[in-house]
């Protein structure tokens, strides 16, 4: 079965080199050598280990998952040299709310899908689910970005949209991790 | 911290006696002495054990949150010696459907949250989550139900409408667990 489970782990190992590590909000997490993706937890030697789910969409329309579906492409391209990833909590008041008042910050007034499809399929997207794997994860997600070295000040440029809106006010806790191939 | 995370532990131990565990859909599980619930892991003695834990709120409108915060009592009342846990999976189709399709089948075409207010206060509920706990979870969710003896026809009549809705047609695998306190 292919695990929806991922583990991230910062140490010596791993396929990705850490460029940086940001604190933008709350806690930030030690700048490290390399990052590994596993499916099993690791063996206990890690400098500090993330770990998210891939799960239903929460948001998401039909109409907008076909547009998602036409546009994206796969992780792994060989021109993605570059990823980010990145660690977000959301407030308490946040997960208070009602799904349809959640769905009009997000997207309503927030655009958050439609914000990231514009720079569809030059930065791929992958959210991994945090906050129902247990009763204490410091994250409730972790999305995963690729993209090309040239793409980066399209990415920047993304980020701060998406900082600057309605929905980030409710952003508890955020680290931007670096990474290069 | 309260703890979000229950156990629901088949055994001698715990003050709920099981009646009878009944296969709806799928495998079923084995009729024991008792169930115990708590918020740390069994110690291993077991018989089956089943977890789940609470989470944001995943169809349910800012309305239909009031209505129901309006109507609905707490979990246990003196009278509600009666339990019933039930738990479900529901099918891989289900869960790729996107959110607005969801949404659609669970309450404008099977009436998921409007059926179980007409049954408030009398039969109290209590969702936990389970598919995102981790990659092979059994269940996706457990509910619980509460209600004193003289309301069991009224519970059997609230199952019988969910069960012949069009959401129960994504069900995979049921069992029902009937408990007297």
């Amino acid at each position: 079965m292919n695990s929806r489970l991922s583990y991230f782990t910062a140490g010596r190992e791993g396929i990705w080199s850490i460029r940086d590590v940001r604190e933008i909000t709350g806690k930030g997490l030690s700048i490290e050598k390399r990052l590994n993706i596993t499916t099993l937890p690791p063996a206990g030697n890690e400098k500090w280990t993330l770990r998210g789910i891939r799960s239903n969409e929460r948001y998401t329309t039909t109409e907008e998952k076909s547009q998602l579906i036409e546009k994206q492409e796969d992780l792994g391209r060989p021109d993605s040299k570059f990823a980010v990833l990145i660690p977000i909590k959301k407030t308490e008041e946040w997960w208070q709310l009602s799904q349809d008042r959640r769905r009009e910050i997000f997207e309503e007034q927030s655009k958050h899908t439609s914000t990231g499809m514009r720079y569809l399929p030059a930065i791929a997207r992958r959210l991994y689910h945090c906050r129902d794997l247990g009763t204490n994860e410091p994250f409730d997600f972790l999305t995963w970005f690729e993209f090309s070295p040239g793409e980066q000040d399209r990415f920047d440029t993304l980020l701060s949209e998406l900082r600057a809106s309605l929905e980030w006010t409710f952003v508890d806790r955020e680290v931007e991790i670096r990474l290069q191939r």
